[in-house]
């Protein structure tokens, strides 16, 4: 079997598990979950034996450090991974919701039911706990699952693979449910994301240069997000006491993360007071700032001072470094985020209520913040119970993604023999 | 200037223009429908005359009389896009409007706003009506427009465009707004719907070709449906006062849309019953019906009855045509319309209350419907106010889609100084 038919027939196995996984109620999918929350723990250890395997390939392949250190799936991983079952099972169902139900003139009830979405292919890089993280929001939401990981990863995945569908079949569901992609040839990739007929969305986890690759090809809609240039803008009537933690933890809560603050803009007015402040505690985490020359002039002295160039404006570092602009005021601040930002979270730290309500109404981002962290951009701090991944793009889901993001609405009538006149 | 260059400066004018649409506040939005519908009346005689032109040239070039009638734009069609403007003043406005405001444990305050897409193209055929209805929801809705609408329809399309322009501006507006692609060149399409930075999503109006042609290039989203092969399935325990009604009703009310029935499904145990009866009724209209054999032979001496071929419970008719099958039960009848419907509308007729919950729930379709006729599938039959289209994908909007198909939820986070621990 050539790697196209391997894939026709892992789609075609998924659409048709999916009819059952819809239908199923919500007591047998959240026993799913138990059993295979169970069968992690039971078998720890075979699954620790299946992560050093492909731990020593990837030694012996020369992985780089930060790929093998997400390979790695620690017994706390496991435990946590057990923990995240347990949990959905206690989040309500999402499926087979119905509101609004309303009487028209013509005597029909209309509403909306929530229901699955259908098949859902999750492409993701190196770790393993992805695998039962996803398996799971797919099966709480009713969804068939295609997982594509990391062949870095083929071993793990291969032994979680056999924990969930052995669990799907012991609450009578089937094992198709969840499939992984079991092959290291890359054109499965390819495949997978161009199987409208068998697959519904495709949501991928990974890097930048992943997703880009994805996104020029795939042919099944996408939720996802390419980067974060994030955004805090500290109004002349902010209150510092809110704006030095804000602008520090937005910044320096963890660098890596698509939430975090890549620029800063500072009112005029205010920049005096704001920089040589927010320069302080920058200094301690020894972060670079690439300013604009009139924020240069304010720092003159900090000791990791560079001037800003108009790649600064554009760039996601993921790193110690952040870009600083001096703005005239709101107006400016927006029409710079207009330009750079990636429309992913951008917060206004101000005590002026005007100033707030604009900054809310016309940022055109997933999430538009006041006085408050971007770092709080997230599924579990929103309180969605889960994330399965975030989303930048307007249509279906926006910004942190749940469990809501993997159903869709469809309409139902209750008629009592209405005929249409 | 090329093609290319044209429409590149045209989706640069939308995209520019779209943050003024976003941020106007309702009463703006709404002082520019009713200037947009005094003009249209105070114009008509104009717009007659724009009319005529198109007709002359549609004459001319012996189009297809069916295409000349939908080119028409008759005074009662003036009248009709007149008070379906005024009636869109009436509609709630959808925009800005924030809903799921909670305190989270951290402190902050998550909700939702709604809030417009963007820029919206729309591409149709013929109809000039459609540039001002279109125009007016996405109005509406705080979005910018790009209309692509036929070349057929060039002169009366320009002479709406003008007096929409003209409205907008009057009521403080950008005039690039609402944009008609001025040109016959076909390029323009295919531009149009390949300009992601420009266009947040295409809607398209027209038949089953023009959509076929567009999702092959499309890199823009697009809200659409491709056909309707809409299914009635009459359970063993329907009530034939209901059944009868809904059956001639769903495929005789209008052959020629989306929502008609093409394929009436029948339970064994009342098929010798009912498909008699229902013969009679579609008799009256000389409707063909395409049976399998065991209706065949149920239907025997009905003067318009052939052999249903597998090619039958594929087709969309549009015409006095019905596939007609008889099946064991709803477990054959939705297996059935799993393999053959185009997920757009499906009813059942029954008075057995578990095979009603069965058949919502299990039926993936837009709209899915118990003891009532497809054709209540629609806009206003649901009470949405307006349709700009219909969608039969899952993503974003499904079913009869409205002013809210038109806008996207972001997260909007009220906090009081809060950083993430």
């Amino acid at each position: 079997m050539n790697i196209n038919e391997y894939m026709e027939q892992v789609g075609r196995q998924a659409r048709s598990a999916s009819r059952a996984m819809a239908k199923a109620d919500t007591a047998t999918r959240n026993r799913a979950l138990l059993l295979i929350a169970d069968a992690v723990e039971r078998d720890s250890a075979l699954l620790s034996a299946a992560n050093q395997r492909d731990l020593d390939a990837a030694a012996s392949a020369g992985l780089a450090p930060a790929m093998v250190e997400r390979l790695a799936l620690s017994p706390k991983a496991i435990a946590t991974m057990v923990e995240g079952l347990r949990q959905m099972v206690a989040l309500p169902d999402p499926i087979g919701e119905i509101s609004n139900m309303k009487f028209r003139p013509s005597g029909i009830q209309v509403g909306q039911m929530r229901v699955p979405l259908g098949v859902i292919g999750i492409i993701y890089e190196a770790r393993p706990n992805v695998t039962v993280d996803a398996a799971g929001l797919c099966i709480k939401s009713g969804n068939a699952t295609i997982l594509r990981g990391g062949s870095e990863a083929i071993h793990c995945n291969r032994a979680l693979a056999a924990i969930v569908a052995e669990g799907l079949q012991q609450a009578g569901l089937p094992a198709h449910g969840v499939q992984i992609v079991d092959t290291v040839d890359r054109a499965a990739v390819g495949a997978l994301i161009t199987m409208p007929q068998y697959v519904d969305v495709i949501v991928p986890r990974g890097g930048k240069g992943l997703i880009e690759r994805l996104m020029k090809e795939a042919t099944v809609p996408m939720i996802k997000h390419l980067d974060g240039i994030c955004h805090v803008y500290i109004d002349a009537r902010a209150d510092l006491e809110k704006a030095l933690p804000i602008a520090f933890n937005a910044k320096c809560h963890r660098y890596g993360t698509c939430n975090t603050m890549e620029t800063l803009l500072v009112a005029r007015a205010i920049a005096p007071t704001v920089l040589p402040r927010l320069a302080k505690l920058y200094e301690t985490k020894q972060v670079e700032l690439r300013a604009d020359p009139e924020a240069h002039a304010l720092l003159a002295g900090y000791p990791y001072l560079a001037e800003a160039v108009e790649e600064d404006w554009r760039t996601e570092y993921l790193a110690p470094i952040l870009a600083v602009k001096v703005v005239a005021g709101i107006e400016e601040a927006m029409d710079h985020i207009d330009r750079y930002s990636s429309k992913h979270t951008e917060a206004i730290v101000t005590e002026d209520y005007s100033a707030a309500l604009r900054f809310l109404r016309e940022v055109d981002s997933a999430s538009v913040m006041v006085n408050a962290s971007t770092r709080f951009a997230d599924g579990f701090e929103y309180g969605l119970g889960a994330e399965i991944g975030i989303s930048n793009d307007k249509l279906h889901a926006r910004g942190p993604v749940g469990l809501e993001g993997l159903t869709s609405l469809k309409y139902v009538v209750f008629g009592h023999g209405e005929i249409r006149s």
